[in-house]
C-alpha cells in the first residue's frame, strides 16, 4: 500500500495542531489542558502562572496599509488578550522576531514602539526577546501573567442555563476586511471605525480581571478566531450548547450592512475575527453582580444568549426562525488555504 | 540633508537589538536587566520566575542533513539552556510554529517528537503553542523556570580574581560546521562526534542547578554564541576582563585540528557556537566546593583562566605569548551577513 505524503496545506491548521499535540505528551502539572487559551501552573500562595504564545506572520497576518507601529501593537494585544481572558494580570512579554534582510531600520523602530506602547497600556513591558534573520517577518510573542487559582477562568466550566455574554459589539473587523481585502466601499465614518478595529485593537484587561474576581463567571475566552468559531470551542470544552438570541452590532457595521444588503448576524458571526472581546458564561444567579461589577469598572457586558444542555449552537432570529451556527470564521479563509 | 534608509542587513544583529530595546522601555520590576540571558520577576516565597525566548529559523539555523527530530530537539535545548544558566529549574515551554505550506506531515510529527523528548529530558513538557502559515519554517520557543532569588545566576556578578571555568570541552561544533558547511573531510569517529554535537546538543541542567546552590558562582551564562563572543558579553556585563590560559578541547577536535593544520584554540574560541556548556565565574575561596559539587552531580568543570580588573580579554598561549580575544564567532558569519 502506498502511503500518501500529506503537506501542511492539505492537513489544515486543526489537524496540524492535533499531530503536534499527540507527539508532545501531556504535562500532568498543567492546569488548563489542551484546547484552552493559555497554559497555567501552580505557584506558591494560591497563585498560578498563566502563559500564552501567539505569532503574527507578515505574509499572512498583516493587512494592507497597516502602519508598522500597529503591527507591533497588535502583536502585543493578541498575546495579552488570551491571558486576561483567563483572569490573569499581565506580568511581562517576550518576543522572538524574524526579520527579513531588507526590513528598514525605521520600520523596526516603529514596530518596537508599537509593542512598547501596547504593553504599557496593559501594565507590562516587553522585557526581552530574540532576533533572527528570516524570509518572512514574524513576531512570536509570549505573554505571562499571574492569577489566583480560585479565580482562574477556563473555557471548560460553562453549565446549561448559564447566561452567555460578550464585552463589546461586533461587526467592525468584518467590515474592515471587506474594505481592505474585498474592495467594498464605505462612508468615511464607517471606514474610520472599521480600520481602527482591525489596526488598533484593544484587549479587555479590566473586564477579564473583574470577571475573575466576581467568581460568578463559569467560562471565558476571547474571540480572536471569530465569534462563531469561538462559540464552538467554548461549547466543545464545556460540553454545552448555546442558543444565541441577540448579538450586539456596532452602529457603523449596521450602516455598512444596510448599504451593501448584508446580513448583520452573518457579519458578526462568521466574517469577523481578531476581535478581542471576551465571551463570558455567567451563572444566572450571579448575572446582576457580574454585570454591575463590569459596568462599574468602565466596561460593557451584553447578554447574547444562554448555554443549553443539548450540544448544539443555534442562532434565534428576530422573526422566530432558528439556524445552526457553523464552526467557520475568518481563520477559515485566511490561513492554510 | 538626505537621510539614508538602512536595512536590517546593513544594521546587523547587535544594532537591530539596540534599536528594539531603545523603543521598548525598561521594566523596573525585571531583575536581570537587558543583556542577560533571560528575564526574571519576583514571585512569592523568595522565588523568581525566569523566562527566555529563542527562535530557530529554517533558512538560517538548520544545518544540512539535520533530521527533523533534532530540529525540534535543538529548538528546546537552546531555550532550556538559557534558563538553566541562570540556575532556574525548567517548568514549561511554549512554541509558536511558522509552517510552510509544503512541509510534510511526517516532518511535523518528527519535529514535535524531538521537542517532546528534549523537554522531558529536562523535566518539562512543551505545554502549548500556536501555529501559523509562513514562508520560512520557524520554531519560536519560550522556556520558563523557577529559581530562588538568592541563588539566581547572572552575567553581571564576576569580580577580578574569580576563577573562570566551563562545564565541558570545546571544538566539536566547529568541526561539525567545517564538515557540513565547508566540505572538510574527517575520519568516521571524528565526524560522528562532531555531528552529534551540532545535531543533538545537551543543556547543562544539573550543572546550572548545582552551581546556583553552591552560592559560590558569581556569574554564569551559556556559550551558545561561541566561546569568544560569550566571554565578551560576560566581560561587558560584569565589568571585568579575562585571562584565558587553557581551553579544554575535545579529543576528536584535536585530531581534526592536527589533520588539517588548524589552531585548536581558534577552533574553540571563534569557530564554534551553539555549544551549550556553561561559563562560570567562581569565587576563589569557593572553587573546591563548587568543583566538588558539580563533579558529585555527574557534571564536569574545567578551570580555563581568571577574571582580571583590566577589561581586556587575553589568551595566554603555552609558549608564553598572549593575544587579544576578539568579539567574533559563529554568529558573525551565520546571521545578518
Amino acid at each position: 500500500l502506498a502511503s500518501k505524503v500529506q503537506t501542511a496545506k492539505e492537513l489544515g491548521e486543526d489537524r496540524i495542531r492535533s499531530i503536534i499535540i499527540k507527539h508532545l505528551g501531556r504535562d500532568p502539572r498543567e492546569i488548563l489542558g489542551y484546547g484552552d487559551d493559555a497554559i497555567a501552573f501552580r505557584l506558591d500562595g494560591g497563585k498560578v502562572l498563566v502563559a500564552h504564545t501567539d505569532v503574527l506572520v507578515g505574509s499572512t497576518d498583516i493587512l494592507p496599509g497597516m502602519n508598522p507601529f500597529y503591527v507591533g501593537w497588535k502583536a502585543v494585544v493578541m498575546n495579552v488578550s488570551d491571558i486576561v481572558s483567563k483572569g490573569a494580570k499581565p506580568l511581562s512579554l517576550l518576543f522572538s522576531w524574524g526579520i527579513p534582510r531588507d526590513l528598514q531600520s525605521r520600520n523596526i523602530s516603529k514596530i518596537a514602539e508599537g509593542m512598547g506602547a501596547a504593553a504599557r497600556k496593559y501594565g507590562a513591558y516587553v522585557a526581552g526577546g530574540d532576533t533572527g534573520e528570516a524570509n518572512d517577518l514574524f513576531l512570536a510573542g509570549t505573554s505571562f501573567g499571574i492569577a489566583q487559582e480560585k479565580e482562574l477562568l477556563r473555557r471548560s466550566g460553562a453549565k446549561p442555563g448559564d447566561i452567555l455574554a460578550v464585552t463589546g459589539k461586533f461587526g467592525l473587523t468584518s467590515v474592515g476586511y471587506k474594505i481592505l481585502l474585498e474592495g467594498f466601499r464605505a462612508p468615511i465614518y464607517v471606514k474610520r471605525a472599521a480600520l481602527k478595529a482591525v489596526y488598533a485593537p484593544s484587549a479587555r484587561l479590566k473586564e477579564g480581571l473583574v470577571a475573575a474576581k466576581t467568581r460568578g463567571v463559569t467560562a471565558s475566552m476571547d474571540c480572536s478566531d471569530g465569534l462563531a468559531r469561538s462559540l464552538h470551542y467554548l461549547s466543545k470544552m464545556s460540553g454545552v450548547g448555546f442558543r444565541v438570541t441577540n448579538v450586539p452590532i456596532a452602529e457603523e457595521a449596521c450602516s455598512f450592512a444596510s448599504m451593501h444588503l448584508l446580513d448583520e448576524a452573518e457579519l458578526a458571526l462568521y466574517q469577523g475575527g481578531e476581535e478581542y472581546e471576551l465571551i463570558l458564561c455567567v451563572e444566572r444567579d450571579a448575572w446582576s453582580r457580574v454585570y454591575t461589577a463590569i459596568r462599574a469598572s468602565g466596561g460593557k457586558l451584553y447578554r447574547i444568549g444562554e448555554a443549553t444542555p443539548e450540544k448544539k449552537l443555534l442562532l434565534e432570529r428576530k422573526d422566530g426562525s432558528t439556524q445552526k451556527i457553523e464552526p467557520i470564521g475568518w481563520e477559515h479563509f485566511k490561513k492554510w488555504h
